[in-house]
Parts: structure tokens; C-alpha cells; sequence
């Protein structure tokens, strides 16, 4: 499924990021639901480095990248996008009540519980790592997003998935965990990395990647 | 609605946090929800400075409260069960798909776009205000707060709630706000004091945080 003019789903992404960004873009996550769906989807691409036009904070408050628009939805936030995604298609959002709310609870997991002290640390790594308080903090940022990797590898232990079988839980989990591919630390624990690269290797994901990609090369060649 | 010994639901919560904890602690969300629904529960009070049972991790794997138990469910995360409770009261979470999803993509944003800004200069001002690279970061942390708000600000302008009514969204971005009680921040912002005012002033708000702090007197008058 790849990216169509005519689509009735939008989304915004940018139309190139510096490489430190590439594929690491939250557009990604809505991508790979988008694609593990099988729904085709258009984007709407925006400079990274210009100034939004105005009316975007009404679609995006934050100004961030990826939007949504399909018929009268607008959504922004990829967690809400990935579970309304996942409300059209079972394989992303199991239809028991029990496993459908354990999946919106991994999804909220992963951005509330593990993803600010992944940030945390690459923020230091990536725009402040020149600054004498990045250096001061860092091993404390570090301890900290290794405290949350073990509690989910701790979890996970030997299962291929969070709970019993794939769902937007562990899609946004994955792109969690990616956001660290500059550092060792996902990889200091097997069964994590496993997980990681059992998520990665999802056609789906790779569909989506490839995507996010291409519309950056497309910039670079015109 | 108070807690009743006998209900279905339980949640966990602490016995006793010290004062700047007080009435922070996230099991408020959920019993805010609760109160807002007009359901009754229970509280399963854990001892903040002690070990975590082993077996809690496997309730809630990062060993935070609360945990929620309603028959065969066990859910943990406040957005996950907050939105469970919505599912439960068309007042909490509208019916119509497009408010439904607005109202989830809210109660993504305060835990995702905002919180994390928020709590890291929380943390800054409770933990580390002692430690160098505190005493340099603060500036810097302290803007990326003052930027969250602003952009929340912005979109309210003169609205009483963020979509058109109260939802669980605005649930979740009072109590995310109010962890800046020990700033002037918020009340910087016109709109924005007025907004968590109003959040704070409703019924169930204030049976919810009254009934988190008489967990702790319970313990204090042991």
C-alpha cells in the first residue's frame, strides 16, 4: 500500500528532516498503522524549518507533525490517531473488551511511562550535548531511561508481544524504543532488543519507513 | 459517591506521600473519573517508602500507582483507565465518533505534549534544585513549560473546555497542570487559570481529591 493522491486520509509529515531525525519522525507510527490496515493515505508535506502557516496550531496546537484529516475527523496526537486507526481493523486492536483495554494501556505505556525518559536523554545527546548541564546530567538521564527499559524488558520477559499478540501497544512501543538507535542501551538487554527488531521487521514497518524516506528524497532531488 | 469497602472496582493508591505529593498523586485522576461517573470503589492502599510487593510489578510494571481492577480486567495507566471509565458515561466521553476521538486526543496530548515538560521542571524544583546542572537548566526548562502553556493557551482563548464540553481530556489536562502549583506558570496565563479553576471547582473534583488526602490522615491518625 503505498502513498495515494486520491486517498481519503491525509496526514502531514515533513518534507525533510536532518539525518539524526530520519525515520525517527512521529508521522511514522501513523504510517505503519495506516499500512498493518492496509489503508492507502496521502501526505501533506511541510518545511521543518519554516515557520508553520498559522492556522496549522488550529489543526496542531503544538505545531508538530503528523496531523490526520479524514472526512469531518482531524486528530492530532499519534497515540489518539494510532487507536482510531486501530478501531477500523482488529489486527491492531483486539474487539475483547479485556484485550482492547490492556492494548490503549500499552499505548499509553509507552507515552507516558517509557517515552519522556527516552527523550529525555536524547534531547541531551542530540541539541545539548555541548551545554555543562547536559554533561552534569547526563549519567542521571541515562540511569533513568535504563530504570524504564528494564521494567519493560522485565515485563516482556521471554513473549514475543507485550500481551498475547501484536497490537498498537506494541506498535507504539517499538517506535518508542527506536528513538534510542543512537545509544546501546536497548540493545544491553536481549530480549528487548529482540522485541525491537521483531517490530522492525514488520512489513508493515518497513512499508512505513520507506515512506517517511522517500518523501524526504524527494525533496533532495529537486 | 464515597469509597465503599464492598465495591467491584478497586484501585491502588498510597497511604501517605509527603506535602508536596499531596493531592498529585495520579490515582486522582481515576477516582476523579469515578466520582464523575457516580461509580463507587475501593482503594487499595500500598506504603510509598517501602519495596513494592514482587508480585505488583506484574500488576503495574513500572510498581507507580494506581492500578485498577474491575472483575477479569486489571488496567494500569491513568489515560487507560480514565478512558475505560469514559466508556462507561457519555458525560465523561462523548458518543459521536468525532467527539470520542477528540476528546482521547486530549487526554494523549496533557500526557504526551504537555506532562513531560511539566514534570521535568517539577522534578528540577522538588529533587535536584540543590544540584549544579539543575541550577543550569532551570532557565531553559522553565521556557519549554512556559512554550507547553502557551500553546494550550491558545487554543482554549476563551473556551470554558477544550472541545465543546467537558471530557475526559480536560480530566487529564487539569491534573497535568496542577503540577506546577508550586509555580506561578499557570496563573501567568489569564485563560489558563481560569480553566483549571474550573476544572478544580466541579463536584467530583473535589470529592476525588478529598477522599486522596483522607487516605493519608487515616495512616497519620494510626
Amino acid at each position: 500500500m503505498t502513498t495515494q493522491s486520491d486517498s481519503t486520509i491525509e496526514i502531514t509529515a515533513f518534507n525533510w528532516v536532518p539525518p539524526f531525525a530520519a525515520g525517527l519522525v512521529r508521522d511514522l507510527r501513523v504510517r505503519w498503522a495506516l499500512e498493518e490496515a492496509g489503508l492507502s493515505y496521502r501526505a501533506r508535506l511541510l518545511d521543518v524549518g519554516s515557520e508553520r502557516p498559522a492556522d496549522y496550531y488550529r489543526e496542531q496546537p503544538f505545531g508538530q507533525v503528523p496531523c490526520y484529516r479524514e472526512g469531518d475527523l482531524r486528530l492530532f496526537e499519534t497515540g489518539a490517531i494510532v487507536q482510531h486507526i486501530g478501531e477500523k481493523d482488529e489486527r491492531l486492536l483486539p474487539r475483547d473488551p479485556v484485550g482492547r483495554a490492556r492494548a490503549i494501556q500499552w499505548s499509553y505505556a509507552a507515552l507516558n511511562s517509557v517515552e519522556p525518559a527516552l527523550q529525555n536523554l536524547t534531547l541531551i545527546d542530540v541539541f545539548y550535548a555541548d551545554q555543562e548541564w547536559a554533561k552534569l546530567r547526563r549519567p542521571g538521564a541515562a540511569d533513568f531511561a535504563r530504570l524504564k527499559l528494564q521494567r519493560v524488558a522485565d515485563w516482556l520477559g521471554d513473549s514475543e508481544w507485550l500481551e498475547d499478540r501484536f497490537t498498537i501497544g506494541d506498535l507504539m512501543m517499538v517506535t518508542v524504543l527506536r528513538i534510542l538507535r543512537h545509544t546501546e542501551l536497548v540493545g544491553e538487554r536481549r530480549n528487548l532488543a529482540g522485541y525491537l527488531a521483531r517490530g522492525e521487521a514488520r512489513p508493515a514497518f518497513q512499508r512505513a519507513l520507506a515512506a517517511q524516506l522517500r518523501d524526504f528524497e524527494n525533496r533532495d532531488a529537486a
